[in-house]
């Protein structure tokens, strides 16, 4: 395995640990890192019940977070690690901030970004698909599995 | 002119005062109201500049103060009026919310959702262009003539 895929793995892994808080709180399962030379920037997760706030999102939560910690708006020089393939606002909010890469695991059929609108991100952003796609889907299947 | 007509171009004249309080303060001038039966419940200007943030814009701070002021995230019973045509990202919150209505003024060419993803929007939020077009669209012109 290359060096970036064991790394990508690695923050995969601490994505997933947010998912799960948001799990335990009763949200969808979705959890994100954001990383700026191999430091995580960013932690969070989706809180869209808790706070009553649709645009709660876990990647909404990393840009606004990452940003403040950088002390500027632009991610150019961060990756982004999200459990789902992000919607069409998340991927609207990623191009503004001009993402330099976004890894995803799991994607999201009915309401990711990729069917919809797959030119929402900077023409400059890196994507990669599928690290640790099946840990990243069976948190969201069995999620709404108990929800029915 | 009938008294919806009178009504929208009311309510767009709060969310023109909006966007002159962020011109003000040097942002790009798009201001935003939600109003839910007749009564404004939200206002909010583009912050993107003096928060460092690219998902302050006008429209997501409404959607969360709009959930907030109404105790629940959806938004079907809300019209957002909004100075300018909203770009991908906002129109993906505002199909999370289930908005009721969009009232817009001017339209944006470059980054309005309608040329990229006119599916953003929940299928039953009705639209509404072009209130107080002229004045909503001088605004963003001149902001922008003013930097170059």
């Amino acid at each position: 395995m290359q060096e970036q895929e064991k790394l990508d793995e690695l923050f995969m892994r601490k994505a997933l640990e947010q998912a799960q808080m948001a799990c335990d709180k009763g949200e969808v399962p979705v959890g994100a890192v954001v990383v700026c030379r191999e430091r995580i920037i960013a932690r969070a997760h989706n809180l869209t019940e808790l706070l009553r706030d649709v645009t709660a999102h876990a990647e909404m939560q990393a840009v606004t977070a990452a940003a403040d910690s950088l002390g500027g708006k632009y991610l150019d020089s961060c990756t982004l690690y999200v459990t789902l393939e992000p919607c069409t606002m998340c991927a609207g909010a990623l191009g503004w901030a001009q993402l330099g890469r976004l890894v995803y695991g799991a994607s999201d059929e009915k309401r990711g970004f990729r069917k919809y609108v797959p030119d929402a991100l900077h023409p400059k952003t890196e994507v990669v698909a599928g690290v640790l796609e099946d840990e990243c889907a069976v948190l969201i299947k069995d999620f709404f599995k108990k929800k029915r």
